[in-house]
């Protein structure tokens, strides 16, 4: 078994705020995060698939179907939004790195054919990712 | 005569939008940048002073006050913010890679004892910067 | 289950020195590393934590809270300092890039509250690092 | 246990071509690098050996004994080479990413000495890479 | 004046050799580089351009204009091709870091408009690169 | 004319204390730096050369002669050691980043054949660097 991982990029404006708490508990878990104007970053992506190595062509999948995909069900979505206000899945979730991280996940999985998705690493910063498996 | 170049970062949210423009116009130059929900970005910022070397210390000038300076006059006011909404001289120019060096450029000069000003450069994403080097 | 890892820097001191052995013992081991002048690096450290994601605030663990408790048991104690002079637990096993993560990681085990340390990885150099994922 | 991983850089040409598709088969699913002429890249590569932390020395094994199996066994072999054309490997199996890091860990399997062989990471650009951990 | 700068990348496969030269001689200024079954790198080609920041757009220039010129006139000719076999301006000049820097140039040069190229920066590994500012 | 730039590293241990001062000045210019036990740093070096691109190499100056010349000169006297207690330069100047530049600027001058010393840069870490481009 092999993994292969390829990397995306995307930049996007988000906050952190839960309504149901009051400004100062935002402030004291959520910090400058909290600024309902919003902030942003360049996350980084990167998916890892899982497979058996095919013999004659070499590849564990079709590359630019794996890159495709990942434009397609994620950078497009993503990329030049603001993901509290423009993205479905963070209507009801903040988009936090790890709920990112977790969105892709839910996003691309079924859409990888030729090999099992394994892995969504996301990076807010070059200081800061998350990692998703899947559920077990 | 030698040049000493410290880096610092902000994340921040922003996006263009001429208000004299058709929104057709706006989307032709500005693409995906047009949407005014905002998007956002890692910024790097790289300030470079010139100066003489002091034979006692070695130093060109205070390290430590340069990054107070750089950290009091720029990253506090544009860190975790959203550029268009909340600093004062996006209100009348565009947060474009090329006005927040220049913009970084007027906030700094004047600021820095002990060596001249030399360069700003800005980074919006790791395959784009602008460098000012102030007015001739 | 979700992966956070956040990364901190450390400059530091260091030499290998093993007192049992002949200088030619240390040297053949050792190499360049045996200079007991000491040289030093500017380590990278990165922090893994495993739990959750809270489904309202979408944080696996209060992230500054990690921040600072990086900050305060590590940090602290190895940046800008000589390891083997000034670390305590230096003083007894070499401070190589292996014992270094198995060090933090006890400096760490028992003060992460909300998540489980999962991993901790030391980079000397961008081209040599060492990972550490605690006793089984 | 513990985990420790090297790198090391290496630069080739090659190209993807299956002999018995046409070339129509061949564009649809190598694209560009279907071009017999050969493209290339530089090429990271990342050995992880696995084992226990000596007590006295604090290595997991001989840094430099594996840095110098890396050069010899791998570098050597492939660096400023066609690896389609000079890699007895690479003539009945095309050198893609994955190939290439299966290849490698033939190569270094039984010639580390001291710790386990764990991972072979192979990076063919900075947003492409496999990683391969052996048969089970 | 404000300078602006974007990055391309570009994988190519290329070898030094002066066909009127002993193999000794080429062997001796171009040591593993001289294997004529080519090797390859991943470049990474910085354009800078100089204006005047328009007070309106606050762009040097149309930003998405620059990134296809710099892909229409380079990447689509020198991405996954061999330089010495497929590019013309490398029939008689080698595709040495210095020339291809030159080339860029030359092929740029009177392409961009609204801004004057100012500088083309080619890097062939992250530790080896060249500068060309054009004929004075 | 062209600019042709190589890197080094070197990874080494310094501090800065000027004796003539009390310890509490040194402490408020230098801070952690002025610790006597010593820190370290992995140094990044940039040399860059000016000259004529030769027809019929492509070449500015002989590569392989430019990274001998940086490695006998600067990264064999300055790597794996301490700055201060062992390179002769440092015994009567500080070891700051500045300093560093100066002395490599020195130690290369008159040592590089075929082109001319253009610029030295010298990294401590990736967000503190230092130009020297020699007295005008």
């Amino acid at each position: 078994m092999l993994l292969l991982t390829r990397k995306a990029e995307f930049s996007a404006a988000h906050y952190y705020y839960v309504d149901a708490w009051t400004p100062e508990e935002n402030l004291r878990l959520f910090g400058k995060c909290a600024n309902r104007n919003g902030h942003g970053h360049n996350y980084t992506l990167e998916v890892t698939v899982a497979g058996e190595v095919d013999p004659v062509s070499g590849f564990v999948m079709d590359l630019k179907a794996l890159k495709d995909t990942m434009e397609r069900e994620v950078v497009q979505v993503y990329d030049h939004r603001h993901l509290n206000l423009e993205v479905p899945e963070f209507r009801t979730a903040l988009p936090t790195t790890e709920n990112i991280a977790v969105a892709i996940w839910r996003r691309l999985q079924g859409k990888i054919h030729g090999a099992r998705l394994h892995r969504v690493r996301v990076y807010e910063m070059p200081d800061l990712f998350a990692d998703y498996y899947g559920e077990p």
